[in-house]
């Protein structure tokens, strides 16, 4: 579910939209999920609440439909060789993720997913589940092809693949930029993973 | 740096540190690190202001010194079989994040290495780095012994490690809990790190 796919067809739609979505991550990164307010993103966006309540029910469903929308960029789509897509998805989700830097918004829903909150459970159902079994997917689907060994534990797999993406994101400034770090880290997997 | 190694000789020290341990966890769970002051530990503990501040110098270095006497429960020692050596720190692990996993915890420490505060700084030179350089130096040591290959990244392969492990503890209650986690873990990366 993307802003996107809630857009009306009228191109004036279109800016409100975006001017939304940008006022609400703006706010996330200063103030966090609790401290925002839906009369804040209205003030900011430049529109009248009533136009944010025609879109949303809530402010959870706002924030979930806007980190839902970057996280829809992530992609998950086969080349039919592992590597190379294993590549492609580190790629777009290290975009995703510095999109969700300025400020404290990744660690703050990683604190929401956490404690259960609904805002917490409503973004891990709606985001990170399902491009998790995109993800599962695509392993699966180079283990089926005989490029990986069939014993590999798809979920397992999963993890070792985006748990040190995390873990070097929230690492911030005590992590020194390497460029070269996907392809290290897909590479170390792949020498365990590899039929 | 552990609670044990600043606290006196006097037994009556034991027990008054011991409940401002369990006041600052108690707190920073409640109402997070932002929120805690050293006023409410030293009402939660049943002390006064100048008993703690007679042992740490900020509520930083209070905080930073009760995380990191958790943490040095977290050995990381040497059997000179590196399957038993990482089952052996993941288990350590595991039980540190536990201590931390009411409430928000370990998310809001997170959250202070990822925004560079100074408590994040703290916590990260402090806490972070060098647990880390202690599994660096394990991993380096069976790779020096001929049980992993030499050309593993021992940086990468550390990520490999922890990255899951965190991953697995911030999804709190969205992954169902699976006792024989650490054990495929450690399994799946032998798989590819071993020569």
């Amino acid at each position: 579910m993307t802003v996107t796919q809630r857009r009306a067809g009228r191109p004036r739609d279109e800016s409100v939209s975006e001017a939304i979505s940008e006022a609400v991550l703006g706010l996330l990164a200063e103030v966090g999920i609790r401290g925002m307010s839906v009369d804040a993103v209205a003030a900011r966006a430049g529109v009248s609440k009533a136009s944010i309540y025609r879109r949303w029910s809530s402010k959870e469903d706002l924030v979930i439909d806007v980190i839902g929308g970057l996280v829809s960029r992530v992609e998950v789509s086969s080349t039919g060789e592992i590597r190379a897509d294993l590549l492609l998805v580190l790629g777009r989700f290290g975009a995703f993720l510095s999109e969700l830097k300025a400020g404290l918004i990744f660690p703050r829903l990683v604190g929401e997913v956490h404690c259960g909150s609904d805002l917490g459970r409503h973004y891990a159902e709606s985001v990170i589940l399902p491009r998790r079994a995109l993800l599962a997917g695509l392993i699966a689907d180079a283990r089926e092809r005989g490029e990986l060994r069939r014993d590999l534990d798809v979920e397992i797999a999963v993890d070792m693949l985006t748990g040190p993406v995390i873990l070097r994101n929230l690492m911030g400034a005590f992590r020194a930029a390497d460029p070269a770090a996907d392809e290290k880290l897909v590479d170390a997997l792949l020498e365990g993973w590899r039929a």
